[in-house]
């Protein structure tokens, strides 16, 4: 009974999202649904996390457990041979039986794009949400630093989430100095995160960049446990699931993430 | 009456390639409806050459007349806003109005990716020529440099095809050193293209990558005219038209290239 990690890169542009769903296509389902044909029983694709519809990732965490011994290449072609090719298996190892991608995980990585130019390059429309006009970039650096460390983030969370808790711990929330003139990229590492938090996150580093708020307000926002005071959610094609942190006494390497 | 000069940049995938067509959506289609709604009459859009359906642009070159003065700021906004977003006018130009795209053209630049590693990102699916397996790019790029100068490109051309010479100058030819480990970008400079030249160009430098031809074959397939000695027209996908050269005199300057 080997159970597998896979890393798992997508386009979310044309699925509703990680999570299967009583309509539409999901990748979670696709998955599913060639592990199902492997193994030629059902098996159920456990994820590090959902991600919401139009999401990208480059390195998704899943995990599933089959009845019969199969070596982890031959799963990878398998599946990818099943996928359809907006949906990449990008490795495979068999992992011990104890592994869970969302409990075990310490840490998830995300990235947003925005791309700042006056026209969006038409290679970017998918992958990107275009905010033309003068932003502010320093400010919003400074804005973004505020959010590291453990914070109640309630102001941050689409209404009507239920969790037991609000607060998560940010390792890294940062803007990168531009390397290509019109693109700013925001990364941010956290143990967790609440449903639309990065997105909105990024809707309210937006507010400071246009010089609508101070970067100090980021704070307040945080302080304040309020939604309403939060800038509007940043649109799905934008994000990308970068990747999930795991204990090396996991079962595997670093280097596999 | 004024000229305008656009540069445009489309994601190819979903069109029938530059020209207008019986059926199906062309990028020529496209911007002369465009156009026609802006100037309320026909308008021909002339470009400087076309490309096949699938294959992309960085900036294809294209001009039209209208009957009354705009600025040619509110023609590209006006266009854009007429446009989907596969397709964007980056730059509009007022020009003399005996410019013409296609017979001033003193260069065109194309460049084309594939992509050598075992599994195709999701985001590079339309984007490039998946190729797994060895190649000896250093094989690769012997026999990219033998096609610099002028030849008879005859055996590149595919079948079908109806052209005054088969001549043309190449000036650049010339496969990059990697600086992503899986990606191979292969960039031609010419004064002239046959039809499905470019990507049969590519087809055969695969066949010296991968081993099945020495370097030096490529020109004896120059050498022989002859259509079936070279390798098979790489997909569509991985092409680029990347600019297209004009004489500074043309009335603007080399910058807006």
């Amino acid at each position: 009974m080997p159970t597998f990690k896979i890393t798992v890169a997508y386009d979310g542009t044309e699925f509703v999202g990680w999570q299967r769903q009583a309509t539409g296509v999901s990748i979670q389902g696709l998955l599913e649904d060639a592990a199902r044909e492997l193994a030629e029983r059902d098996v159920t694709v456990v994820g590090a996390g959902r991600t919401d519809a139009g999401v990208h990732a480059l390195a998704q965490i899943a995990a599933f457990t089959l009845a019969r011994e199969i070596h982890a290449d031959t799963v990878l072609r398998a599946l990818n041979a099943r996928l359809p090719d907006a949906v990449r298996v990008v490795a495979a190892d068999e992992v011990p039986s104890t592994f869970h991608p969302q409990f075990d995980a310490r840490a998830k990585r995300y990235r947003y794009r925005i791309w700042n130019g006056d026209v969006l390059p038409p290679f970017e429309r998918r992958y990107a949400w275009h905010v033309p006009g003068a932003l502010d970039v320093g400010a919003m650096q400074l804005a973004a630093r505020l959010l590291e460390g453990e914070h109640d983030f309630a102001a941050f969370q689409s209404s009507g989430s239920d969790v037991e808790t609000t607060v998560r711990r940010i390792l890294k929330s940062a803007i990168a100095d531009r390397t290509i003139a019109d693109l700013i990229e925001y990364d941010i590492t956290g143990t967790g995160f609440l449903r639309h938090m990065v997105r909105t996150i990024v809707g309210s580093l937006v507010e400071v960049g246009r010089g609508r708020q101070r970067p100090e307000w980021m704070s307040a926002v945080v302080e304040s446990r309020d939604r309403s005071r939060a800038g509007r959610a940043a649109p799905a094609a934008g994000l990308f699931l970068v990747g999930v942190d795991y204990d090396v006494h996991s079962g595997f390497t670093a280097k596999d993430q």
